[in-house]
C-alpha cells in the first residue's frame, strides 16, 4: 500500500494547534540536547518542563499534557524515574512518546525500551536503526548514526506499530509515520539537519506535544515531523554553516508560529 | 509605599562593577540552562563555575564569591549536595541565592525550598507563582509557567523578604526587588525572552553574581535584573526570532560590558 | 630545545583526516557543554555520543574509535563509570584522553584524575593551572581559570608526558603540546575563545578524535588545537559579542570541513 504524502494544509493546522493549545510537554531527555528540546518548543508555543526525580517525575506527569521518554543518557537511577512517569501519564491517561536513542548497541537502554514497549506509548520516533532494534529486527547501529534509510526500516516500523497499538515515525532523509494500517511520508528538510546535534531528539518532544493535540494523532505526528523539516529547509537557506542554521531553524519554527 | 524606579545609572555602576571585580559563582543550577548560564556570567565579566559533587560542592563554596541554588532538576542526590554547599558558604560567609524553579507543585523541591529558607538566603529570584508558593500564599503553577503578574505577588514578596531578612526578586513584564522595606521596580525587556529557554535562570545566576559586589545589594540585584531586561530589549530590535535572540543577548550584556 | 611551530598544512591534513575517518567519540564530558561538543565534533565531520551508564560505557568504549573523559561535573557515579569505560577502552586498545578540569583546588576529581593517571591516557588537555596540578606542581587554580601562562607549565608538560608516556597538551593563549620529548607550538585563537563556555572542553573532544586517526599523533593533536584556534580566529573577524561567536565558530569549523 502506498503511503500518502504530507500535505502542507496539515502542517499548518497542526502548528496553529500546537500554538493554541500550547501543550505542558514533560522532557525526560537526554543530557545533550536539553537546551536544544526547550527551545524547539518554546519557539512553537508550546510548554516545555523538565522534572526527573522519581517522587517529582510521577507527580508532574499527572500533570503536564503529555510526557516524552528518551534515552539518550540512560542512567539506572533515571530509568526508575522514568517508568514512574509513564506509570503516572498511563494512569492520568496522557500521552507518552518514546525516543530509542541507540537501543539495540547498548544493554541497558535496550532492555528498558523493550520493557516499555508493554506501557502503551502514544508514538515511537527513531531513526531505522533504532526502530529495526526495537522491532527486534537488527541489532542497531554504533550509536545515534544508522547505516539503513527509514524506508528499508518501514515494514518493522508498520509491524511494531500494529503489534503495541502505537504510531511509529521512522525518520531519516524521508521520514514515515504509521500506525501500521495507513502510513504517511514526508519529505523536506537538509543534510545540515544531522551536522548538528539534538534535530532528532527535539523532533520526538514535538511529536510529544501533538499527542496532546485534538484531531487525527497520526496526522498530528506527521505534520510535527514536517514542522521540522520545513524549518531546517529555510534554515539551509542562508547558506550558513551549522552554528548560524541552529538559530535560523529555531527562528523558522517560530516564523511558523506567528504565521 | 511607591516603589523606587531602577535608573539606568544603576545599571551601568553594577555592570561595571561585575566586569571588574568578575566574581566566582559557583552555580549549582538544572541540567537545561546550565550553558546558557555559564555565558551569560562569562559575557558580563563574571567566572562561573558548575561543581555538584557533595564534598567538592561544599570546597568549592568556601572557595567562591557566590553560590547560586536552582532546584529545576533537582533530583534527592543533588539536593545533598545543594545542601552541603549552602552550608559551607554560610560557613565562610559568601552569599547564595535561591531560584525555587517551579516550587509549590513538586514535593522534593517544595519541601526542599522551604527547608533552606532557614539558611540565609542572600536573595531569591522567582516568578509570581514561585513567590507566592514560596510564601506560603498559593499552591504554585504547573511548572515555570505563572498565570500571575509580579505585582500580584508583591505583598508576598515583601513579606518573605521581611520574614527571612533577604531581598526578594520577582520577575516577569515588570520586576520588583524588595528587601520588604524599600521596592525597586524594573521595567523593559521584551516578550521573546519568555520564549527562549533560562533568561530567568541565568537572571538568578547574575543575581547571585549581584550578592558578591560592593555597594548596596538590593541596588544591585535590581540593576542585575535590569540588566538583563535592557540587554533582551537590545537584542529584539534586530527582529529576528528566538534563535538569533539568544547570541544577540549575549552580545547585549557584552558590549555593556566594553562600554 | 625549542618547540616546533605547527604548519597550517598539518592543519589541514588532520582536519581532512577528521572529516574522512569520521571517529565515533564516545564523550563522557561535563553537562555544562555536551551541546557544544557534540556540536564542534559534528562540525569538524566526527561523530559524538554520549553514554555514561557504567555498563553501557563499558559496552560503548569498546565499541567507538576514540573515548573522552573530562571531569568538570565529576560525581562519585560518574568516576565509576568514567573508570569502567577507561578500562574497556584500554582493553580493547581505544585511545582515551583527559581533561583534567580543574584538577588540584577539588578533592573528589584531583584523587581521580591522579588515579587515570596510571591508565594510560593517549593524550591530556588541560590549561595551565591544571596541568601543574596534575603533574605535582602546584595545587590549582579556583577553577577553570588559569593565573599562569602555558609557557609556565610547559616544563610541567613534558615531565608528565614524559613520565607517563603520553601526550600533553597544554594550552592558552598559546598552546604547547609535547610528548616530552619533542614539542609543537600553536598560536592564533582570538580572547573571545575565553568568554564562552566550552571552547577547552571541545578542543579536549577533537583531541581525542584525532588521537583516532592514522599518521603521528603529536601532529594530530597539535593539529587539533590549531584547528580549533583558526576557527577562533575565523569567527572573531566579523566582530560580533560572544553569542554571534559562538555560530560563528562551528560555522568556520564546517568550512574547514568543506575545504
Amino acid at each position: 500500500m502506498q503511503p500518502d504524502l504530507l500535505n502542507s494544509a496539515q502542517i499548518a493546522h497542526t502548528s496553529h494547534l500546537i500554538r493554541t493549545c500550547s501543550p505542558l510537554v514533560h522532557c525526560m531527555t537526554n543530557e545533550v540536547v536539553q537546551t536544544f528540546t526547550a527551545n524547539v518548543l518554546l519557539a512553537l508555543g508550546a510548554s516545555p518542563a523538565m522534572v526527573i526525580d522519581a517522587a517529582e517525575a510521577s507527580q508532574f506527569s499527572a500533570i503536564a499534557d503529555a510526557l516524552l521518554i528518551n534515552v539518550g543518557t540512560l542512567t539506572q537511577d533515571r530509568a526508575v524515574a522514568m517508568q514512574a512517569a509513564v506509570e503516572s501519564a498511563n494512569a492520568h491517561h496522557k500521552p507518552w512518546t518514546l525516543d530509542p536513542v541507540a537501543v539495540g548497541a547498548l544493554s541497558l537502554r535496550s532492555d528498558f525500551c523493550h520493557q516499555l514497549l508493554a506501557l502503551q506509548p502514544a508514538a515511537i520516533r527513531g531513526n531505522a536503526s533504532e526502530i529495526l532494534a526495537l522491532a527486534g529486527m537488527s541489532k542497531g547501529g554504533r550509536g545515534v548514526d544508522t547505516t539503513d534509510t527509514a524506508a528499508d526500516a518501514l515494514p518493522a516500523a508498520q509491524a511494531l506499530a500494529r503489534q503495541i497499538s502505537t504510531i511509529v515515525a521512522v525518520t531519516g532523509e524521508v521520514d514515515y509515520v504509521t500506525d501500521g494500517r495507513r502510513t504517511v511520508m514526508v519529505t523536506g528538510g537538509d543534510s545540515l539537519m544531522t551536522r548538528v546535534v539534538g534535530t532528532g531528539c527535539a523532533l520526538s518532544a514535538v511529536v510529544a506535544a501533538s499527542c496532546a493535540l485534538p484531531g487525527d494523532r497520526l496526522d498530528n505526528v506527521a505534520a510535527a515531523c514536517g514542522l521540522m523539516k520545513q524549518a531546517g529547509a529555510v534554515a539551509s537557506a542562508n547558506g550558513a554553516g551549522p552554528g548560524r542554521f541552529v538559530a535560523a531553524f529555531l527562528d523558522a519554527l517560530y516564523v511558523e508560529e506567528k504565521a
